[in-house]
C-alpha cells in the first residue's frame, strides 16, 4: 500500500479546514474590496529567472525548481541546479506583483490597489506552523508615496481583524530612515546600518543580550552597540503599558523628545511617522497603532515605514509589510513607490482556533440542511421532488441514494452532518408528506411541501417532543 | 530587461479576468453546497511516486516533476528525470482525492459528496484554449452504487449551468457496460473493447469515416467495425432532432428497441440509463439528457454511466463525467464505487464571453464605488472620515493620496474606475461637506454624511444636472 499521505510540509484541507479557510479569506476579501484594491492571481509557475537573485542566497536555495521537459532536458552536460530546471513555483507575491507590474503598467491605474491571496512554496525544513506550500494574503498600493497610502493599508488591516473578531491586536510601526537615523546617532555606519538592522530584527526572538552579542559578532563596537540598543529601549519606553506611545498618545515623550531633537526634528521618517500616526486617528486604525522603535524588518527591501501586528498569545506576528520604493521597479528599472502588508493566513487560523473565534455555523454546519431519506426505492420520485423544491426554497437538501430502514438511515444522515432528516414511508409517500426530524434534538413532525417552512422553525426553536 | 511575461503555457488574471473567474467559481461553488457537496482542496504538489503510472504513458510524460533539493540531488548517478525528482505537480483532481479517500477514510462519513475547485499542471505544448496551468472543477460522490448518485450529480451539474445562463445546453449520456455489450453483438470481444472505445471517443472530432479507419489500424475486422459504427448511428437516430432520445422521451425507439431485444433487456447498463433518464424528469436535469449511443469518453477508468455537456457553438464539450468504480480504491486495495462530473472552467469563461453572458457588475464594476479627492492636503482628515462613513454604510471607498486640482484629481479617478468622485474644496471643507460626482453622467451635487445615500440615488437615477 503506497503512502498516502500529503507530500512532506503540505496539507490536505478536508471539509472542516477548508470551511475555516474560506470564512477567513472571505472577511479579506471582502474588507479588501471595500477599500478598493483590486484581486490579482498570478500563475503558481514562474519563469526560474524570474525568482532567482530575488530573495537572497538563502532564499535562492529555498526556490522549488521544475525540471526540464524532453530534449530540453540534458543529464549529460547540467553542472548545476539551474541547468536541469527552467521553471520554479512562486516564492511570495511581491515579485510576480513586480513583473505584473512591469508587463501591464500601460493597463493598469497608476495608482495601482492589489490584494492577492494565493499560495506560495518553500523548500524550508518544516517544523510546527512552518510549511512547504502555504497561503500569503498580500495587499498593496503601487505608485504613490504617499503617507495617505500607510493609512489605508492599516485601516483596511485593522478593519479585516476586527471583522475577524480579534480585539487585542497592535500595530507596532516604526521607519527604516528614522531608525537609520538613530542609529546613526549612537555611532553606527550609515552603511552599516543594514548589518545592525538584521542583528536588531531578532529582538522579540532572541532577547536583548543575544542581539548585542549579535552586534558585536558582526563587527560593531560593543559601547556603539549598547548606546544604540539603549537609546531605542529608552524611546520604547514601558512596553507593557498599553497606553505608551499608541497613535492616541502619539505626542508621547518619544515623539516629543524626537521632535525637539535638532538630529532628529527635521526627519523625513518622523514626519512621515507622525502624520500616519495622526491621520489614523480618524480611521479604523486608530487606537491600534504603537510607535516602537525597536521595530526593524528583516527584509532588506524596505525603505521606509513598516509594520507588525502583534496580539498577546502569539510570540511571532499576525503579518506585517511596509513601504518598498525600490522593489517594483526592478524588471522595467524605473523608481516605483510601493507599500503592502501581508496577513498570515495560517497564524491567523491558529489562533482562531485556538481562542474558539470562528462562529458556530463555520464549525458545525456540514453545509447540509435536509438529507431525505427513503424507505423503498419506489419513494424516490418524491424524495427528489422534495430535496428539488427544498433547494428551491434555499436550504442545502440531498436525497440519500440507498434506501432501508429509517434505524440505519438516521445514522448515516448523522454521519453526514445534516440538521434535518426528511424521511418517506409508505404512509408519507401516498399522502405526498414526510416525517422532518430534527437531527439534534430528536423532534420530529409530519409535514407537506406546502407548510415545510414553518415546521422547520417549529422544529428549530420549539419545544421537544 | 527581463521577460516579464508569465510563463509559458500559464496566464496572469488582472482584476476584470479575477472578478469573470470568481464569478463563475462562485456559483458553482454556491450550487454545489446547495447539494451538499464538501469542498476539499489538497497540495499543489504531490510525492512523484502518488502520481506515476496514474495516467498512463502519455500522461506520464506530461507531468511536471520538481527537482530534489540539497544532497539527495545526485546529479552525477541520475540516469533519467524520475532519479532527478521526488515530487511534482498535481496533474488532475481524481488522483488526490483517491489519495485523500484512503488517508482519511475513517474520519470521512461512507457516503464522501466532494467538489474540488483548484489548478492544474500538465506539460502539454500550449495551444488556444490548452494551457500548462488551467483549473478544473470536479464534483464527486464516493461510497455508492446507486444511481441515485447519478442523478443527484447531473441535476447538480444542470444547476451550474442554468444559474450561469446556459439555456441551450445537452447532457449526452451512455453507459460503458452497455456500449460494450453493443459493440460485442456487433463482433467485438469485451477484451477488444477498451481499443473500440478510445476510437470511437474521437467520433467528433475526426468524423465516422477516420473513427473506421482507426478501428481497422487497431485490427478491427472492417465488417465488424461497419457493423458496430451502424448499429450506434441507427440507435443515435437523427442527432439534429433536439426531441430523439431526450428524458423526455426516454421510450424512445432506441430505448425501446434495445429493451425489447433480447441481448440488451437484461443489460444492467440499459436498466441504469432507463433509471437515470427517467429519476432526472424530477429535477433540474429534465428536458436536458440524450441518450447518445456513441458517446465514448476516452478515459479507460469509467466503469458504468458517462455524460459530457455539449453547447452547440463549442465544437469541444463543457464539462463530462461518469462512473469509476475501480478507481478510488487504487490506494487502499479496496473496490469503492465513485462517481463524477469535472466542468471545463476555461472553456465555460470562453462562450460565456463569446455570448457575453456576464452581468454588467462583474464587467464594468471596477469595484470602487467612489474615491475621494482633496483639493489640499489639510482635507486628508476629512477625506478619511468620509471613506469610513461610506464604508460603513457599504459603498467601497478611498481616499486618493494625492491632493491637487479637480482636473487633475477626477482624471485620476476615471482610471481607478470608481462610480462616483467625492470633491473636497476649501468651502466643503469648512462646511463638513463634500461635492459627489457621478463620473459616468457628469452630474454632481453638494451632500454631507447624512444625505450620502439619498443623493446617491437621485445620482444614481436622476436626470442629469
Amino acid at each position: 500500500m503506497s503512502d498516502t499521505r500529503p507530500a512532506r510540509g503540505t496539507r490536505d484541507f478536508l471539509p472542516l479546514d477548508c470551511r475555516r479557510r474560506d470564512y477567513v479569506i472571505g472577511i479579506i476579501r471582502k474588507i479588501y474590496s471595500l477599500y478598493g484594491y483590486q484581486p490579482l492571481e498570478t500563475p503558481a509557475i514562474e519563469n526560474l529567472d524570474v525568482l532567482l537573485g530575488k530573495y537572497g542566497e538563502e532564499g535562492n536555495q529555498l526556490i522549488f525548481r521544475i525540471l526540464k521537459r524532453g530534449e530540453k532536458l540534458d543529464l549529460q552536460n547540467a553542472e548545476s541546479a539551474n541547468d536541469l530546471a527552467d521553471l520554479a513555483l512562486r516564492y511570495d507575491l511581491t515579485v510576480p506583483l513586480a513583473r505584473v507590474f512591469a508587463n501591464y503598467e500601460s493597463k493598469l491605474p497608476r495608482l495601482f490597489k492589489r490584494f492577492q491571496i494565493q499560495p506560495v512554496w518553500r523548500a524550508d525544513r518544516p517544523a510546527r506552523g512552518r510549511f512547504r506550500e502555504f497561503f500569503q494574503c498580500d495587499v498593496d498600493a503601487v505608485g504613490s508615496e504617499s503617507v495617505l497610502v500607510e493609512v489605508e493599508l492599516l485601516s483596511a488591516v485593522s478593519d479585516v481583524l476586527l471583522e475577524l473578531g480579534f480585539t487585542d491586536f497592535v500595530i507596532r510601526i516604526n521607519h527604516r530612515r528614522l531608525l537609520e537615523e538613530l542609529a546613526f546617532s549612537a555611532g553606527i555606519k550609515r552603511e552599516e546600518f543594514p548589518q545592525a538592522a538584521i542583528a536588531l530584527d531578532k529582538l522579540d526572538k532572541i532577547g536583548r543580550d543575544n542581539v548585542a552579542a549579535e552586534l558585536a559578532d558582526r563587527g560593531f563596537d560593543q559601547k556603539v552597540a549598547n548606546d544604540f540598543l539603549q537609546l531605542l529601549e529608552a524611546l520604547l519606553g514601558d512596553k507593557n503599558d498599553a497606553s505608551v506611545n499608541t497613535n492616541e498618545h502619539f505626542n508621547s515623550s518619544a515623539m516629543e523628545f524626537l521632535s525637539g531633537n535638532p538630529l532628529f526634528s527635521e526627519s523625513k521618517g518622523l514626519a512621515d511617522l507622525k502624520n500616519i500616526l495622526e491621520y489614523s486617528n480618524y480611521t479604523s486604525a486608530s487606537g491600534r497603532l504603537r510607535f516602537d522603535p525597536t521595530l526593524a524588518r528583516g527584509l532588506a527591501y524596505y525603505t521606509g515605514s513598516i509594520f507588525e501586528i502583534n496580539v498577546p498569545d502569539l510570540s511571532g506576528s499576525l503579518g506585517g509589510g511596509g513601504r518598498y520604493d525600490n522593489l517594483i521597479g526592478m524588471f522595467s528599472g524605473k523608481k516605483i513607490p510601493a507599500c503592502g502588508f501581508s496577513l498570515g493566513l495560517e497564524r491567523i487560523l491558529v489562533v482562531m482556533e485556538e481562542r474558539s473565534m470562528f462562529p458556530d455555523e463555520v464549525l458545525h454546519d456540514a453545509g447540509l440542511d435536509a438529507v431525505i431519506l427513503s424507505m423503498d426505492e419506489r419513494f424516490y420520485d418524491w424524495a427528489l421532488i422534495i430535496a428539488d423544491n427544498l433547494r428551491a426554497f434555499g436550504f442545502s437538501s440531498s436525497v440519500y441514494p440507498e434506501f432501508g430502514k429509517p434505524g440505519k438511515l438516521l445514522r448515516a444522515a448523522d454521519q453526514l452532518g445534516a440538521r434535518f432528516a426528511c424521511i418517506i414511508g409508505e404512509e408519507e409517500y401516498n399522502n405526498h408528506k414526510f416525517v422532518v426530524k430534527n437531527l439534534s434534538t430528536g423532534s420530529q413532525q409530519i409535514a407537506g411541501l406546502e407548510d415545510w417552512t414553518q415546521i422547520i422553525q417549529e422544529l428549530s426553536t420549539g419545544p421537544e417532543n
